[in-house]
């Protein structure tokens, strides 16, 4: 079960480390207080900062979608009055790019954020850190974050930036926030896992803000009645949420000595890790093998990656490692029940432990299988299982499925640990 | 797989009528369309008469908490000042009694209706008829359906009936009625079977009146903060308008020569069956075999039967027939994912179709098995399954678990069947 080089003495030290992290994750409790402007409420977010997912790259490395969404963040923030001028400024450093990981923020998909975007503000009162996201741009296959800009999604972030995030806002202040660890257990009960499926999450949190709503209709606040309509119709909306909750838990894990995986993203250009016990150090391998369902009219060759970094909800016990949960993503995603539940089983081989809060009604309530432990993805060979959205080439949704992390990225990590002289 | 008495020609004839039957029921589309007094829109409804679950009996066979729920039915309609006056009501016949089934409606455990109890007014718009249930009266185990009356009883009935079901009503209509099926068919993908479990179906029922109910409360409706905060916090509210859905579903497949089974119900007395070649005629057993999980401080030996039809969701493919769409059931009712799964398979043994529109993620989208066939479950030995409440004998609810309808029930209609001059 453990790597030859490890010595007896070494294997203790590791598992208390790992213990450690793995309690801080377990004991998470995000709550969402606020929605506000990136720049007003992430640290050191500067105008013309345009983040991105994945590990931190040169604005050269950047290619197709990804690059598409990082032009399409600066003419949406304004920060270049053309494409042409856009592409100029990130050449020459006066439109800065960066990692949402660095910014304690995780982006979908190409994840762009620009600073008068508005973020969900998710503390975890536990540890006491705080995680962002920011809104989903709804169900419209072309996004921003699937590496479309136009007028249409121009509008839509903007409805986004002026109508919804101050209505979500608002009614999340006045509910005195919303705890969303209890809530995403529940929806586990009811079919989502969080990553893929949202349905029931989306839901109970709108039930959760109801009567905060009610009152804002009450006081004739602006804008009410179409933003709840809106996020009644999107099931995908508590994604965000979700992500913030797990990036406020997992940021908790960064524990010296710790194996146990804080962090998976990946970019166009590869997928990444970071291990608690080499902090903020990304292990890039090559993108994601994948197997997937694609839209009607779309073909395997037209798949492309522009980042992601909703695979943090792997990262807590949630998404592919609670697939089980959500048995009706084979429909979306394909695959079949039994196929899904042989997965989720398969990431018990290669967590630190399950989930005292996440559980799993078809194994009689078992926790999720929760925090990869690099060292066992080494020993068994077996590799994170997620659910995720496919992006096409030229842009847009055009399908779903699951992606496994490439070993590269463990080994290299594992590698750097062995390297460390006061591991 | 036929009784011996069949000659193939009879076979021929059931089996076309069974077909017809189980199209009818498989192609219903229930709609809730309003809210009103019993009185009002219940065809033949007398202010004197109280409705309660089961095959109808005389006064006297009434016992236990089925007994003092129609009595508290009497004292909270005003038809008698005292409970003496009530017994002697109902002694002399100035008070009526009717079996739920007989009025196009049905009741949960007792199942009392009053004239002017506020019921769901759902149509079949495929079949044309109409089917009704009265509102869930909240979580307090203390409830006039669970045998209780008494000021705390009275006045939750009193705030059903004077806010709200004017709330829900208004809403419901001004929504222009609520398509139930697919309503359900997404809570199955969700965790509910929409009998002992309707988590969900509250919630996406609420969803689909938030239009109207945000309206309201700007238009100054009185009630709407308070009766939208008690439905989010009510998991049960749905019960009422899957039973009602259920009802004005299965009334469509009474057609002659069918030996599927059209209601299951139970009274103090027994549980009771009818199928669709017998049209109104009850054939009624002893009290059902139960399972259960009862909750902290009760004992088995509590348990009591007070009546229940609510195994009209089973007799439509819903409930114990779609148990593996929610196996969160387990912590409440006892059994394990395992014996759910295994419940449910068996019941496509005994049923004649498997449903189009309810189906089950774990079974690969299979649809639930629906329609029980008498004759099958003659032959197989295997009897039908329902999750219900279970009531204590001095009132209220004591646990949750499952039941099986007694084998003298199928017995008793198929002997029926068999007699039929021109079956």
């Amino acid at each position: 079960m453990v790597t030859p080089t490890f010595t007896e003495e070494l294997v203790d030290t590791v598992r208390a480390a790992n213990n450690l992290a793995f309690e801080r994750l377990d004991n998470a409790d995000p709550w969402v207080v606020d929605v506000a402007a990136a720049r007003d409420v992430i640290p050191n977010y500067p105008d013309n900062l345009v983040l991105t997912s994945g590990a931190p790259m040169e604005w050269v490395d950047y290619f197709g979608g990804q690059r598409e969404a990082l032009i399409g963040g600066a003419l949406f923030e304004g920060l270049a009055p053309t494409r042409e001028a856009a592409i100029a400024g990130f050449e020459s450093g006066a439109i800065a790019i960066g990692a949402c990981h660095d910014y304690s923020a995780v982006g979908s998909l190409a994840g762009i954020y620009t600073a008068s975007m508005p973020v969900f503000v998710v503390e975890n009162r536990a540890h006491g850190n705080v995680g962002f996201c920011n809104f989903y741009e709804g169900k419209e296959p072309r996004r921003l974050n699937y590496g479309c800009y136009d007028e249409g999604v121009r509008q839509r972030l903007e409805h986004v930036n002026t109508v919804l995030a101050p209505v979500v806002g608002e009614a999340i202040r006045r509910t005195g926030g919303v705890a969303l660890k209890p809530l995403i257990a529940r929806a586990l009960r009811m079919g989502d896992e969080v990553h893929s499926r949202n349905a029931a999450a989306s839901v109970l949190f709108n039930r959760e803000i109801l009567p905060a709503v009610l009152d804002m209709v009450h006081d004739g606040f602006p804008g009410v009645r179409d933003s709840m309509v809106h996020l009644a119709e999107n099931d995908y909306f508590f994604l965000r949420l979700s992500m913030a909750a797990a990036k406020a838990s997992a940021d908790a894990m960064v524990v010296p000595g710790s194996t146990l995986v804080t962090a998976m993203a990946f970019s166009c250009r590869g997928f990444a890790i970071k291990i608690g016990g080499l902090g903020d150090q990304w292990f890039e391998g090559p993108p994601p093998v994948h197997e997937g369902k694609l839209f009607a009219g779309h073909t395997e060759d037209e798949i492309t990656w522009m980042g992601g970094e909703s695979p943090i909800t792997e990262t807590v016990g949630l998404g592919g490692f609670a697939q089980a949960c959500a048995l009706t993503l084979q429909e979306y995603q394909g695959g079949s029940a039994e196929v899904m539940i042989e997965r989720n089983l398969q990431m018990y081989e290669i967590t630190h432990g399950e989930n005292s809060a996440y559980r799993i009604p078809l194994f009689n309530f078992r926790g999720t299988p929760t925090a990869v432990d690099a060292r066992k993805v080494l020993d068994t060979g077996i590799s994170p299982v997620m659910d995720v959205g496919l992006a096409g080439l030229d842009g847009g949704q055009i399908g779903a499925g699951i992606i496994r992390a490439p070993h590269e990225c463990f080994e290299m990590a594992m590698a750097a640990f062995d390297a460390l002289p006061d591991r």
